[in-house]
């Protein structure tokens, strides 16, 4: 594309590094900016220097924070006993979003992943053990990870670390059939899994 | 969404407001951002506040420009007697990606639109007229709006307010059958139009 301004090829670059936005897009992005009051532009861009230079991880979980113990550790109200070891800062919010969890969380940072480098020494796995080492009232620790190959082995991995603490629960996310879902849609792998894992029918 | 920290908040929000992009595709923008180099953040960041704060328009053309004649205006191996008028920036980005134009331009900033409170003196139809009058050497405009009622209105003023340049050539786009495309796809109207403007058939 040939623009007729260097500010504005210098914006459509930048935004075009961002995934997803392709070069149509990033200039749509850039004309829209121009056409709204300077205040917009700058509290966009000031929002997204701050965003990446002040951001503080928890200490405890790993979680994306403002304070060095984030807002969820730090709550008593919440379950105490009960640690969800979830991927991502996203899987946190996606769980949080469902209101039905009260406990806290362990952020791993991704999972183990050889192809790409990723052994154990590179996620917050060491802090997690120090963590079940330090708080003896931690009693469930509940894997939440993704249901690929990756997400299998870090499981593993993570069970075979954890099973020298005799009195600690592991447990896993129920896997099936999704509620609400069309038998005729769901993939053969789920069907298959969720008829040989098939459970006593409780009513309600 | 409940965040865990107010500056990945304050950055999904700000980027929320940009059109076509929803608060999950705002999050995965801010997480990856967070992802990259501190540098990238604010290369991005630096690049839109810039962007808006320092932007100038060819006071020729209102095309966007650093300086104050655009590089198209300037450029005397531009066919000084030819001026497309078009609506918008992403106009003359469009039509110079076809390399196929050598003229000048002249951006409207929008189109005639009652409704919407938009009337010529909104427009920089003015500047147009006092381009044509001061500068004897055009002989051609051509008229590039987009093909909406709006448009239409638009070129409709605009061909009364030229008409008193006898010598003044006023052109539009051809319209018609898309180049390639298959008649079954056509809507109605044009292809209804493009019989009734049905032209000799040239070998070539």
């Amino acid at each position: 594309m040939n623009f007729s301004s260097k500010l504005i090829e210098q914006a459509v670059t930048e935004l075009n590094r961002l995934p997803g936005i392709g070069k149509k897009t990033a200039l749509r992005l850039a004309l829209h900016l121009l056409n709204r009051p300077e205040e917009d532009a700058e509290a966009l861009g000031n929002a997204l220097i701050k965003l990446r230079k002040e951001i503080c991880y928890c200490k405890q979980c790993h979680n994306i924070s403002d304070l060095e113990i984030c807002n969820i550790c730090s709550d008593q109200q919440r379950n105490q006993e009960l640690v969800c070891v979830v991927e991502s800062m996203r899987d946190v919010i996606a769980i949080e979003n469902t209101n039905q969890y009260r406990g806290l969380y362990h952020v791993l940072g991704g999972v183990i992943s050889p192809i790409d480098g990723v052994g154990p020494e590179q996620l917050n796995i060491n802090s997690l053990l120090g963590r079940i080492k330090n708080k003896k009232e931690i009693n469930e620790i509940v894997l939440a990870l993704s249901p690929t190959m990756e997400g299998d082995t870090t499981n593993f991995y993570l069970s075979r670390q954890l099973s020298e603490y005799e009195s600690l629960k592991i447990t896993t996310l129920a896997r099936g059939v999704s509620f609400g879902g069309e038998l005729e849609y769901v993939d053969e792998v789920t069907l298959a899994r969720s008829l040989a894992a098939r459970r006593p029918y409780e009513q309600g």
